[in-house]
């Protein structure tokens, strides 16, 4: 265990952490961040974000991210790139383990997001973020009146593919086996299928996402066993998500059933002084606007604990 | 009771209603809002805003006002300056008077937040947001190395005046009568006494703030009857908030000891279809990176909300 004991550690460095890290730091409250893949998390992957508050045109992922970071530095944060593998209560503090070595914290921030799972087909990365999506209200608006098809067969991807029917001409549902999502939402389903809105491919596997020139073209899957091919602007991936907690498996921290971070509602988890917000946050609307939300919030419920602990 | 009805009326136009204004029309919910004052509401009002996640050097509080309500027209919100008197269920739809007319509608966002209680003193309202200010996480970074006068002798007087010597090399505290804050505070409080920190006058009403050339420079009151002034680059006023709620005695909402609206994670009131955000809300933190963090989060639940009523 070294010497350095800093006031706050926040693990990640999304909107959640960054906007934390302005509201943390503008305190005086010593704060580093520990980042494993790029500053901006799953923002920095979006092309254009049409919903972030405060940019009337929009505002480019990367952008907003390089916006976020310039900030947090400038009131004083340290962001360090290395990768969190444990997080223990020793007394007060808590002494995490980054790239095997030990720091010691009196507050942790756990705003480390989540990955969407992927479909793991060719054509998913080259496209991701233009032309392949994973979140309907972020990016469904950009294909009014276009072709797009959902992958996946659960609660979510049925929902999404209905909300997605506001802005497309068509849906096209593939899904890997058969349907899991609620027999109330298969209900609802019927009603699109019946007017031609959506179309359900089941026992449908993706294979290949081809575009060219930089747009989705066609999405190819095997149908029962033969090979078939669809037309698509758009591919929105809805099979899922993974809270990044891997880490916390000592902490102590209470997770939902989908592996979320449980907290209340000043975003402390059920061990004090450890903190939660933005997308690894059960409950959490997986919106950017949302997570800076949470991000404040979460700083101020930080700074009213170190100002308990140090008394 | 005209034949108007709406999906979704929000009263207030600040950055909690145009967040969730953008979110909601960006869904084809047919979305009015009803402004009462300045669209904005208290961000309009302040010079700069140096926290508001995605603009490293700051923001004007004019120029955020005014990108959010280009961003919400953009989609299609329709703004209206109107003052709500009236809010009433009826079956599954909601009455809203506004300027005496009646107005219909299938759900209702009150992002109408609150009043700064004024110290009702000369200068106050000239200096406003450029030497009087009324939220310390907000304006206190201002004041480094600086000489600040709180008013006020609560628990948020003391308290944000504790907080403001992070910034300050003064702090003088003017307490109208006596203090009303909790012994534990004021036991804190007697610590910064002893160093200097911070200066307490009792029984010290302020009769003027004076400044020159657009900067703050004296406070004057009477302290126990004699007049007497102090020094001052900035003053801060922590005399209480008032929630804008007057128009929803009849609406069956629920509100906290202090007045603000009580809803459930999902920003629900008790009343299904009465939705709450931003700083009129019960627990709000008063920043606008949770304002518009609210907004969004209330207008995904009033989408879901919508989506059932009308199955």
């Amino acid at each position: 265990m070294t010497e350095k004991c800093k006031d706050l550690v926040i693990i990640g460095a999304g909107p959640a952490a960054l906007t934390a890290a302005v509201y943390s730091t503008r305190e005086n409250i010593d704060t580093v961040l520990y980042e494993k893949g790029a500053v901006g998390g799953l923002v920095a992957t979006i092309d254009k974000i049409d919903n972030y508050p405060g940019f009337s045109e929009g505002v480019g992922g990367m952008d907003l991210a390089d916006e976020l970071e310039k900030q947090a530095k400038r009131f004083g944060a340290e962001i360090e790139y290395g990768e969190v593998t444990d997080v223990e209560v020793d007394g007060d503090l808590k002494k995490i383990t980054i790239d095997g070595q030990k720091i010691c914290a009196k507050s942790v921030l756990v705003a480390s997001g989540c990955g969407h799972k992927k479909a793991g087909v060719d054509g998913e990365l080259e496209f991701a973020g233009r032309g392949v999506h994973y979140c309907a209200t972020c990016d469904g608006a950009f294909y009014r009146d276009k072709k797009i098809v959902v992958i996946g067969g659960a609660n979510s991807a049925i929902q999404e593919a209905m909300y997605l029917t506001k802005f497309a001409s068509t849906v096209t549902i593939l899904v890997r086996n058969k349907m899991t999502a609620s027999e109330i939402l298969i209900g609802e389903l019927e009603k699109f299928v019946k007017s031609g809105k959506i179309i359900v491919h089941l026992k449908s596997p993706v294979t290949e996402i081809i575009g060219e020139n930089g747009h989705v073209t066609t999405v190819n899957f095997n149908e029962d066993g033969v090979a078939a091919s669809v037309d698509a602007d758009g591919v929105f991936v809805f099979i899922g998500f993974n809270p990044n907690v891997a880490f916390l498996k000592n902490s102590g921290v209470e997770f939902d059933d989908l592996g979320f971070i449980k907290t209340d509602a000043k975003l402390e988890t059920k061990v004090p002084g450890i903190f939660a917000c933005g997308d690894v946050r059960s409950g959490s609307t997986r919106q950017v606007a949302s997570a800076v939300g949470e991000g404040a919030t979460a700083a101020i419920s930080i700074s009213e604990y170190l100002r308990v602990l140090e008394k």
